[in-house]
């Protein structure tokens, strides 16, 4: 059986939550935006799903949520919304989204002020609020690192932010957090984006969760029939957002006790692993979710294609950023490593499905094709 | 059994095709940017897919396939990535999303013409042509107009445009008129917006067909991991879009047979219903998959409850204008109709599922609920 451990890239979806949405979506197929009966319904359960999603992280009197396509439409919209003079505070630890929309934010202009990382991934707040003057638009700081798991404790940078200027718009890219860690969307976080295909919902949904002082000034990003009350426009992935929402729903329901599970099997997949070979950067106090690692000497893409012949399914780091043909991890070199750690980087990230015998096997199968591959090479 | 005549605001899923998708998910949830051979496996599908739709309106050599969230999006990349300088044309049949992002364009100094329509909707070409000259950057025609089902000839507009100025670029919308009605893109027609969910799949999933030569100028719309060869980032909706791919075949098998029955089906629901109350405003050579008609004296949303009641489900024009809030329909104003007759619009529109019998019910239900309705208002 293989054993997937690229749950931050993707996750399998939820079986139920298929299942559901698909009974659903036979009832209500019609378009929410219909002004007969039949589309009435389907618009009132979108609006339970957005209340139900809502509700899980934020007080919906003080929040709303727009539904996007995905995580990197949200932070694209918060980007491009908010950091439209003087500069933009990011870390260097954002996922591609936030980093290519920042860049291109430059291009246009605005300044962009990037903070370091420490070694873990997280960013360094003190460096990070000396770049915060009377001219930042925006502060976006991703709450737990795609390639490391390390947790920025958001809230109270974006308080510590506002109180250095209280008109700067704060923003966190929530994709690995949301329905994975415990947490409430603190008064000083603005804009929150979040996607359901890292919680077992399908791909092609986000959700952009946007504090209600903020939200008139959030600008659309898609123009046309006015949906998503005129911030997003284009037809609802309604079967989407009803598979996410049931998905949420089974998340967030097991959230504490996965959480305290998989902090366990982390442990002892790292505790497992033969530390001649591998060192760790995940840190301990990070998200259970991921463990990232380094092989010393080996190419991670190497090890990559030998764990998947052996039935591990592991990652390099973000599957977002396979697409730029880079060698190394921008992120990873961000957090001061090397280019030889860089090289050997292997993310190891799971699931509520995870257990405890594939974590069992997997340190084996990660020991073994370590020391094959190291014996191919000839590293003592 | 309710009758569903609102296709155009959206159709049933596909089951057929939906249940494939399912199917193929199972195996596939993974992420296609995954370096893994299962990755590898879900990108080698979506090529395949796209190849498919590619080539079922275009020829792949000169044609790229852009997959987004829905009509709206491609419409809105369309125009902001070529709609930048001088004069932008448009007509005033288009559908929501070209006419609010040329508004927006607007309103960032871009000059905004539009082209007057005939009154059955289809635009005036020789108008349209008046308008475009050496500043035009880009034009914008859609295909199918969506509340009239009026076919414009994108192909021939486009050869026109390009005749008078060989730098403008050309947009058509093709949303209703992408597996409805045979087409292959013309040489001079650069963009064509296309959307899954008015051909049997599911809502969340649109895709921009690029003529190779304006490829590059294609501006990015969401910045990121670099989807999309950079054109798109944001991980696939990998299940809509195969659901989509399946669905298409489905629907270009029988596309010639389905044209010739709905023409058909068309007429013959044209000829039932009781001249002294209906007016037709679709034209006979349009879309057969849409028949608008005004009922004299009647509002169009009143009528719609009512045949609701009956079991006929019926829309009054665009769906995505629904949330506007507006009370007359922009596009039937513009065809140089009556506030009056723009208040008694309907807008029945089918699908293959349409069966005989239900558009003979379906007639007896339209001429029963007009009577009753212009009795209790007492209108002779």
């Amino acid at each position: 059986m293989m054993i997937y451990f690229d749950n931050a890239a993707t996750t399998r979806p939820n079986g139920r939550a298929v299942q559901r949405a698909a009974q659903w979506l036979e009832g209500r197929f019609f378009n929410p935006s219909g002004l007969y009966r039949e589309g009435l319904n389907v618009h009132g359960d979108l609006k339970e799903a957005r209340q139900f999603l809502l509700s899980r992280i934020a007080d919906p009197a003080e929040v709303c949520l727009i539904f996007t396509a995905c995580g990197s439409e949200s932070d694209n919209q918060a980007l491009f919304s908010f950091g439209v003079r003087g500069n933009v505070v990011i870390t260097g630890g954002e996922h591609a989204a936030v980093f290519a929309a920042a860049g291109e934010l430059k291009n246009r202009g605005v300044e962009l002020r990037i903070a370091p990382l420490h070694e873990d991934g997280s960013v360094n707040e003190e460096a990070l609020l000396s770049l915060v003057d009377e001219k930042t638009s925006l502060v976006s700081v991703i709450h737990v690192n795609n390639e490391t798991g390390a947790v920025n404790d958001v809230n109270a940078i974006a308080a510590a932010v506002k109180k250095k200027n209280a008109r700067t718009v704060f923003h966190s890219d929530g994709v690995q957090a949301f329905g994975k860690i415990p947490y409430k969307m603190g008064a000083a976080v603005d804009l929150y984006s979040v996607s359901a295909h890292k919680i077992g919902g399908i791909k092609g949904v986000g959700g952009l969760f946007v504090r209600k002082k903020a939200y008139a000034a959030l600008r659309p990003y898609i123009y046309g029939g006015g949906q998503e009350d005129g911030k997003r426009s284009g037809t609802e992935n309604t079967f989407g957002i009803m598979q996410f929402r049931f998905a949420a729903e089974d998340k967030f329901a097991a959230l504490t006790a996965d959480h305290a599970r998989l902090v366990a099997y982390r442990e002892a997949l790292w505790q497992g692993l033969d530390k001649a070979v591998f060192s760790r950067i995940s840190p301990v106090d990070g998200s259970p979710y991921i463990l990232t690692v380094s092989a010393r000497g080996l190419r991670g893409e190497t090890l990559l294609h030998l764990l998947d012949d052996q039935g591990l399914i592991v990652g390099t780091g973000s599957a977002c950023s396979s697409n730029a043909k880079r060698r190394y991890s921008r992120v990873i070199l961000a957090c001061g490593r090397s280019e030889e750690e860089a090289d050997g980087v292997l993310r190891l990230s799971f699931s509520p499905e995870t257990t405890e015998t594939e974590i069992e096997r997997a340190v084996k199968i990660l020991n073994d094709c370590a020391a094959e591959l190291r014996k191919r090479m000839n590293i003592a």
